[in-house]
């Protein structure tokens, strides 16, 4: 069974290290995980910028393509949503209607997260209205998670984690290994 | 010709007259708009939240499932990069093979809106890097969109638009039919 661990994972400063981490907790539960790390592409500095992101996103998609299920990290980055890569990589198996499952580490709901965000970073218009629906994020996210069968992990006892932690993502893993053998 | 209108144009105070202009542009050009209004649920506030936002999730993928191609409003949205949930439905797109289209109303590069974001609210742990490769936003976006044979198409002269301006909007439609003429 091969994973697909999406997430802002790859910019963290020890990205390879922390995937190693990952994929040893995948391969605890019997899952194979699928980082995927810039670092795989061993010519990229050489590379010009539009080669190298190309490049990037090739490579991405066709380890999507070699996946069974996906494992994203959710957890908000740089905004009041999750990584903007891992959004287009969760519906793209959305798409497939192939397994998803998804965790953040960070407690706080969407709605008081955007609240703190537009306190400090202003709409460019006013009236402009999300609803929260007491969601960990957009409703298209939990929507596609949930597809998986089970919700957003989220932190126990409503505590938001370090943004690195694997807390969540271990508990996230061994929901989808005995999710996934239960299929099998 | 059938085409998902996403985009955070959901959230203006006036979204429905709103996706009657987009609409209204999409017919002159022989294509016929779907945009996922939530006023389209008729019963919507009479539901509960969580039947409220399950609702909403299976009526937009089913609009999905009903279009030929996707042209995706990418402008930021309460963080450095596009909409959260067009950022899932992209993905579908890209998923699913369907063709893609995307513009935003802003010039601005994604490494700048990162670097403004940053100054207002840093990051949750240092040294967190995403690289700008000179692109309007995360790599994954412009490589779903170019997909669709074309690059993002944005504001002309370097100049951000209004939030809600449908000039580039315009123009986009006119490329999909277009390119999609030339592929029938």
């Amino acid at each position: 069974m091969l994973a697909y661990l999406a997430g802002p994972d790859v910019f963290l400063p020890d990205a390879p290290a922390h995937a190693a981490r990952k994929s040893a907790i995948c391969a605890a539960h019997g899952i194979t995980a699928l980082p995927p790390l810039n670092e795989d592409v061993a010519s990229l500095a050489a590379m010009g910028e539009e080669e190298a992101w190309r490049t990037i996103f090739a490579k991405d998609v066709a380890m999507m393509e070699r996946a069974d299920l996906v494992i994203a990290n959710l957890t908000p980055f740089r905004g009041a949503s999750a990584d903007a890569g891992t959004l287009v990589e969760l519906g793209w198996f959305l798409g497939r209607g192939r397994p998803i499952f998804g965790y953040s580490n960070t407690a706080t709901p969407f709605a008081a997260r955007s609240a703190a965000l537009l306190a400090r970073m202003p709409d460019p218009m006013p009236g402009l209205t999300v609803g929260g629906f007491g969601l960990p994020d957009n409703l298209m996210i939990p929507g596609a998670v949930e597809t998986g069968g089970h919700p957003i992990l989220l932190p126990e006892g409503g505590r938001d984690l370090p943004f690195d932690s694997l807390e969540v993502f271990e508990r996230c893993v061994a929901l989808a290994a005995k999710a996934l053998a239960r299929v099998a």
